[in-house]
């Protein structure tokens, strides 16, 4: 690229999570960064948008020579609300968190995360999301800032596809231990929920979700596999939902009866 | 199938909307159905979860003849707490909706009735999400009626493929006009936000999202192009959104240095 890029920086744990505070370290070794990001913890949002109540944001002054804005909605708020009201130019790149968590399989669904990087490709910015193998908050993230610069680095210099983002997941080991970055797909897995009875709510017995993470996909080309064996995970996702390949076995729908009886 | 399915009924617009009324109507012909949906209408929200508080249900009793319960969470919540906590046994099958504006393209990526449609298949339950191309809620709703009972029936006489939910997009036109069914593809669109002004927030300037909802992509295999030609969609969609066909191209990003400076 002949001048620097304007990096666009989100996340779904909230403005002063550690994980955003290391990605703006990063972005900023490749030129100007803009941050915008929930005011309070998001995760587990998805792809949600705040459409019955307005959304506001507010600069804050915590990150020095970065503009930064907290916002009252979701990450995907962010994204929309950062662009189009607040930057008024498309970005080079939207790089969303590190998130404190993994993001790898079937949780790229629940994410707040994965959400605005999906949000970013549909604004037509090329984006990624990053995720650290860890749930609890920590600013050890040498390793983290390690990967999100080589990939921030490899999708600058060789654009990706239209369309397409990349949900990057980081392991929790040791550098010395760390084997490098992997390109992966989605492993199939599921959260066997469980709901664990909380304090009464408005006078209901209420509950509050947890579970447990389970997966009977083990083969060696998947985001899980990459995690387990100490490798960064690269899964490349597309927007376009589509099952395409089960489109012909559904075309005897098709000849239903039109009439209304 | 030899015994009556127990068909499990959701919906995002909340538990009192004269689409889920209508869905549980159509359901009742095929066999035992069991309701929950959320209190308060939740459109937009995805596949949000709610883990930072509880949630709780509460029975209605305006659907005689039929368990039915309001739910204080997300969609997604309504089925895991659903199937998980009140139901104690797989249903055999989902279904949510009819919500009331499409989920054509893009949208189902917000949208809370597919996000329900597609946790039934995380859950591993056949799973079915209705919209209806009108965002007005009405209850003139005959036109959707007809095609979920003939969707339904097709599901349940030949089961989809595994991992696969089906989204079905119902024309907003006289049934004179209504021309069937086409299996498609999710069309490639986006909404082009404007954020309009309203009463300031917590002292804050804020802005509601609008926008309006765009699209270059007119070839005939589409959503948007079989609602606009007065067909009922019917797109499936899978959970792996792996971009299989870009792993390739990406693999040059496995030879970065592992060697952390």
């Amino acid at each position: 690229m002949n001048k620097k890029p304007l990096i666009f920086v989100t996340n779904d744990d909230g403005i002063d999570a550690p994980g955003i505070a290391a990605l703006i370290e990063v972005a900023k070794k490749f030129g100007r960064v803009f941050v915008i990001a929930p005011s309070q913890p998001k995760s587990g949002v998805s792809h949600a948008i705040t459409i019955r109540e307005p959304v506001y944001t507010e600069k804050v002054d915590f990150y020095p020579g970065t503009e930064a804005h907290k916002c009252s909605g979701t990450p995907v708020d962010c994204v929309k609300f950062g662009i189009t009201k607040l930057l008024k130019v498309k970005p080079d790149l939207v790089i969303s968190g590190i998130n404190h968590g993994s993001n790898a399989s079937i949780n790229v669904l629940y994410s707040g995360t994965i959400a605005a990087a999906m949000e970013g490709i549909i604004e037509g910015v090329p984006s990624i999301g990053f995720s650290f193998n860890k749930w609890e908050p920590t600013d050890e993230l040498d390793l983290c800032k390690f990967i999100a610069e080589q990939v921030i680095r490899s999708v600058l210099n060789n654009p990706l596809p239209e369309g397409i983002l990349l949900n990057v997941n980081i392991p929790d080991v040791s550098t010395e231990k760390f084997k490098g970055i992997k390109i992966c797909r989605q492993a199939k897995a599921y959260w066997e929920e469980q709901y664990i009875e909380a304090s009464s709510t408005n006078g209901h017995k209420s509950f509050m979700l947890a579970g447990e993470f389970l997966t009977n996909d083990d083969s060696d080309d998947t985001d899980l596999w990459a995690l387990a064996n100490n490798y960064a995970s690269v899964v490349p996702i597309k927007l376009d939902i589509t099952a395409h390949s089960v489109i012909p076995t559904l075309l005897n729908m098709e000849h239903i009866n039109k009439e209304i009886s």
